[in-house]
């Protein structure tokens, strides 16, 4: 069994754990929010954290209505004078903790004297140590170069942060509430979808290019399947939201090659659904995935915000199967380690 | 001759039109912004317009130190409530200014009591309307469905924007100086382009996938030439930082395919450099782009920020070069109209 396989199985527990443990932690970091009332947040992340970041976007905006900034940290390490970040929640997200270029926009928060938080499976790690404030995943060790158990308990640490956040009392204990069921959101995902899987893998065999599709919520579904796909099968595989697809992208789609729409995830996907409607009618090879009648089906999510936790696992069961193909080991795909520096 | 062959070529008259007739209106926008010192700018578009908004972010952030969003329309759009935008600058970008999902930003904005700017093509479309503020571009209607003009145009617009909000007056008028310069960039580029291009699209003949890079201001070049790649040839085009190449993209690369590098930028674009020089050595089939020296030639832009509007012109040829050589109209690719609504 690779390493892969056993830490997308550990993914429901490490969740579970996760939201038990560290309820306190969030609850203390929200309260500063709350106190410190930042009027946007910047979130500095690389890799499968910038998709969780992706996640916060349309988390924070739904349920804080806080505007979501996604850093770009060459002009924190490359350009001299960093952006004003004085009223920001300025969010670091990294499973390692260690590439610099999210540390130095950490840093340049801290400064500046903004709210600073890190979101990490290494509490001793640089992105840790320029933080005020750090949730730890407690996620053990990813043997896998390719992340998945830190990308969903990423998801959840940001979830849990931001439902912590919630200003009306009422609002936020249903939000609790809801939050737990994310462990088993993703279990029941992981169940349902093994025998789908098999078969979508057995019929993209042969392709070198693919199309993920999602919006709302499920858009940074869609950009971690994505990445999955490339990192494990090498497949060219693109991420669009519907909208973003309208405008310019669909011009390239050829029915030679399979388009996967990430559905599942409430009114933010009505788009999604209609497009994946119009692309079924035109015999594009589309497979949908995230709900519970899709062609890869998860269950149904209690909250829409919640739809990612059910969304990612057949995505990553689908990558995972496809990899299982290709020569080599799947734990360490061609090109990359597990601890990646940039600046 | 196509509609696109004379809008890519018209474009350094439009530019020098731009920078010398809106120049006051560019300036009283900046003089809103100096007074109004919004805490971060949010800034909705998409398709190219979100290219423009992208070089927006770099640009914000290293002329004025002004933190840059890049609106998730759908929030505004779908999830009822939107994001608290009080203390931003509001911008709107789009060429038809008809996308229901930008507008819509915009009128949150305005109604929250934001400072909003719309940048268009037509100064009585929905989205200059719902704006406060409004720049048109007068780059005349573009007709080739993928556009050329209005994004070079709306790159200026923002440009002007932002030197004329520079505090500091001897760096804004050594700033106005260096962006007269943008006309004769994109002017010496398309020259200089026009030979090398067609070598470059003869090798790329039979390909579908390609990998574009950039970082900095170039990383809305690298997004641009990506989208015109799709658009016009149908090649499956993804474009990356070279720091998020890093992350997982790079396991991907296929010695099969193409990789263009868009260099030029200045202190910003040093890792792409570094990284181009690594995959030649790795003998992955390389095209650098935008820079005297390179394979696809442009002329040193005085500023790093300026860089874009040398890189994007071979970028824009070669595009074009590779879509002459597939059946059907240039200017009509197929699944596109030129105004698209999204909501």
């Amino acid at each position: 069994m690779s390493h892969l396989a056993r830490e997308i199985a550990a993914q429901p527990q490490i969740l579970a754990d996760l939201i038990r443990t560290q309820a306190g932690v969030a609850q203390a970091i929200a309260g500063h929010i709350r106190a410190r009332a930042p009027s946007y947040a910047m979130i500095a992340a690389r890799g499968s954290s910038d998709n969780a970041a992706r996640y916060a976007q349309y988390l924070f905006g739904a349920l804080l209505r806080l505007p979501v900034a996604l850093a770009t940290p060459s002009l924190f390490t490359l350009a001299g004078t960093p952006p004003r970040l004085g009223p920001a929640l300025v969010l670091g997200v990294s499973q390692s903790g260690q590439s610099p270029d999210v540390v130095a926009v950490l840093e340049a928060g801290r400064d500046q004297g903004a709210l600073t938080v890190a979101v990490t499976n290494d509490e001793a790690s640089p992105l840790a140590q320029a933080a005020e404030h750090v949730l730890t995943l407690h996620a053990g060790a990813e043997q896998s170069v390719a992340a998945s158990k830190t990308y969903s308990a990423s998801l959840a640490a940001l979830a849990m942060i931001a439902v912590h956040a919630i200003g009306d009392g009422a609002e936020r204990k249903r939000a609790l509430v809801a939050l737990d069921q994310a462990p088993e959101l993703i279990r029941g995902a992981l169940e349902m979808a093994a025998g789908p899987v098999a078969n979508v893998a057995a019929a993209w065999r042969d392709t070198g290019r693919a199309v993920v599709l999602g919006r709302g919520f499920n858009f940074a579904t869609a950009h971690e399947i994505a990445l999955k796909l490339r990192e494990l099968t090498y497949i060219s595989t693109e991420a669009f939201s519907s909208a973003e697809f309208r405008h310019g992208p669909i011009a390239a789609l050829d029915p030679d090659f399979p388009v996967l729409a990430v559905v599942g995830g409430g009114a933010l996907d009505g788009d999604v659904v209609r497009l994946a409607g119009e692309l079924r009618a035109a015999n594009v090879r589309l497979t949908t995935l995230g709900a519970p009648g899709a062609d890869l089906p998860a269950p149904r999510a209690p909250e829409a915000w919640l739809a990612p936790f059910a969304a990612i696992a057949p995505g990553q069961l689908l990558a995972m199967a496809l990899a299982s193909r290709r020569p080599g080991d799947i734990d360490r795909p061609r090109g990359l380690s597990k601890i990646t520096r940039t600046r």
